[in-house]
């Protein structure tokens, strides 16, 4: 998720999207209250983010050309992006009903605002559509545009398989560590975030320039799965290690039975004593017990463990991207991009 | 919905289908409990209904080209009327969410069984994500592979909005009769209903046996969609005027706020007295109440109404099958079946 354009310039290109989708649901004469709840529920759920999946596709179509994106070309890499922001948009709207949430980006979820209740899910539904009209309306005579069909729905089966994993791994009312394995937390976060957050953003910058060739996109895959792997084992590090006022929130990962890497080392070393506490105080809304685990963490020397994992998977990165063959057009610094953003973020 | 093929030989087609879908899951590596639950939620939610829509893909494959299918038509024929079943699994499942509904085909709800609950959205998405799945393994070299993907796209787009259409003009809990008109009801009938099940089959098979050109798929389009408008508002009928012991339940359109063509035939026609009558009784779960809205539907003749509307409608889409050009290698046959099945069902 690297970045050069800016939030602003990406934002700018929504509303010619939002046209085009309006446009659409017009010419099949939908009425006008319906109409006003289409464009409020992509308002409210599409926009307001950081986009940095959304705005990692023309900076990386940018890394690749080697050159700033002309006008056209910065417009069909934005519209590619928001269709990652809208494939976002779907999950989330969706993901909040399923993790019963109360509140995202700062506002109430979709399904808890006002007269909405679970018309969210086929709201969720119609944003999952918007990618293909826009496909459709921007794409059709791309040589590419059945392969971005095909990788946007593979994309989209492969998070709800991770969905579905996460769903009963870690089931928010019923705390079982025997659940939980290093393996499952794997397969977690490669499918439910790593191949729509990092692989795809790159996949379709370079089927916009005509080089997704079996090659690139295998070799892209190859760096931004682990990338992305690292990405959210980071993010968990960071939700019990991270200073709140860095990261813009206080972590509930422990409270709220999350299926965490931070967990899952803890059990893969525990002594029986340890597990006990583990088993006693997981997963509970309670500060006393959400202590007890803080302080076993702190005494596993958990962060000192993530900082070790750490150190180690860069130099793996930085070394698959050290071998990379650019001969068809893939460059390392579509890669170096996305590991600096990433690298010993504190938010 | 007219059918040749039995239920058993169309059953027979959906092993081979969801093995093929589990080996898919397979080789992401889903875990065991995982893929266990994928396996349930395809069987529960694809089988046990009446699979009118899909066993229609093999009927009219078998009308367009006036002869019996070979064992390899039939597979592909009956292939994509599972899609058709899927996408129906897709909706169904999040629509009894999104109504509160209780049972599904005599059991309870996916979403009301043991430990299922919000799951069932991700579940959903997995339904709709495995037409695609088949899609790419038994279509990727037919020629109209691209325009199936859309074809897929677009009818689930139209269910979409017919639906965001039904949600916000009949909600469950709140009764407003000014909500209603004709125009809705329309709108929410041929969105909804009609172009999944009466147009998606018949453009399926006219795509199968590559006969899909703009004219048939126009000219389909022509009689199907005022076929299942016409279907719908039958079943409005039968949902009130229909013997229980023929439609095999109890209606309950009038206590469920339903913008049912009664109401909105009776609001049309409507005296400020009979007007009041419906606002105080339309819409509520008491069987006095309903009482009042059925002898009110009596004292306005909406039987004769519906016969009258029922004559007339078929007259003209007799009229429409017998102009039919059939130079393209459409049949009057196809739709001609279709009909007979719905004439004066009571069931």
């Amino acid at each position: 998720m690297a970045q050069k354009t800016t939030l602003k310039e990406f934002e700018n290109v929504f509303p010619k999207l939002q046209e085009v989708l309006l446009e659409h649901v017009k010419s099949y004469k939908l009425p006008q209250e319906q109409l006003d709840w289409y464009k409020k529920s992509l308002e409210v759920n599409t926009l307001g983010g950081k986009c940095n999946r959304g705005m990692s596709v023309p900076d990386s179509a940018s890394l690749l050309l080697g050159r700033p994106l002309t006008e056209d070309e910065y417009f069909k890499a934005a519209t590619l992006g928001w269709m990652t922001e809208l494939l976002q948009a779907f999950f989330l709207v969706s993901d909040d009903i399923m993790d019963s949430s109360i509140t995202r980006r700062g506002k109430p979820c979709w399904y808890r605002q006002e007269g909405v209740g679970m018309i969210a899910i086929n709201d969720a539904f119609m944003l999952e559509a918007a990618i293909y009209t826009l496909l459709k309306k921007y794409f059709r005579d791309h040589p590419s545009y059945l392969e971005l069909i095909e990788l946007f729905h593979e994309v989209t089966f492969q998070t709800e398989i991770g969905q579905l994993c996460d769903l009963l791994t870690a089931p928010e009312d019923v705390v079982n560590l025997d659940n939980f394995s290093m393996e499952k937390y794997q397969f977690i976060v490669i499918y439910k975030t790593a191949y729509y957050s990092f692989y795809l953003p790159v996949a379709l910058a370079l089927h916009q320039l005509n080089i997704a060739t079996p090659k690139n996109l295998k070799a892209a895959e190859a760096i931004l799965i682990p990338l992305g792997e690292y990405f959210q084992i980071q993010d968990d590090y960071l939700d019990n290690f991270g200073l709140p006022e860095h990261i813009g929130k206080i972590g509930t990962d422990i409270m709220d039975n999350k299926c965490s890497w931070l967990v899952n080392q803890a059990l893969s070393i525990a002594t029986p004593e340890q597990r006990k506490v583990l088993e006693d105080n997981y997963g509970h809304k309670n500060k006393e017990k959400e202590a007890a685990v803080k302080k076993l963490y702190d005494e596993m020397q958990l962060e000192k463990r993530y900082q070790d994992y750490e150190e180690k998977r860069v130099g793996e990165i930085r070394e698959m991207i050290a071998q990379l063959d650019e001969s068809e057009g893939l460059k390392k610094g579509v890669f170096e991009a996305f590991l600096a953003k990433i690298y010993k973020r504190s938010k």
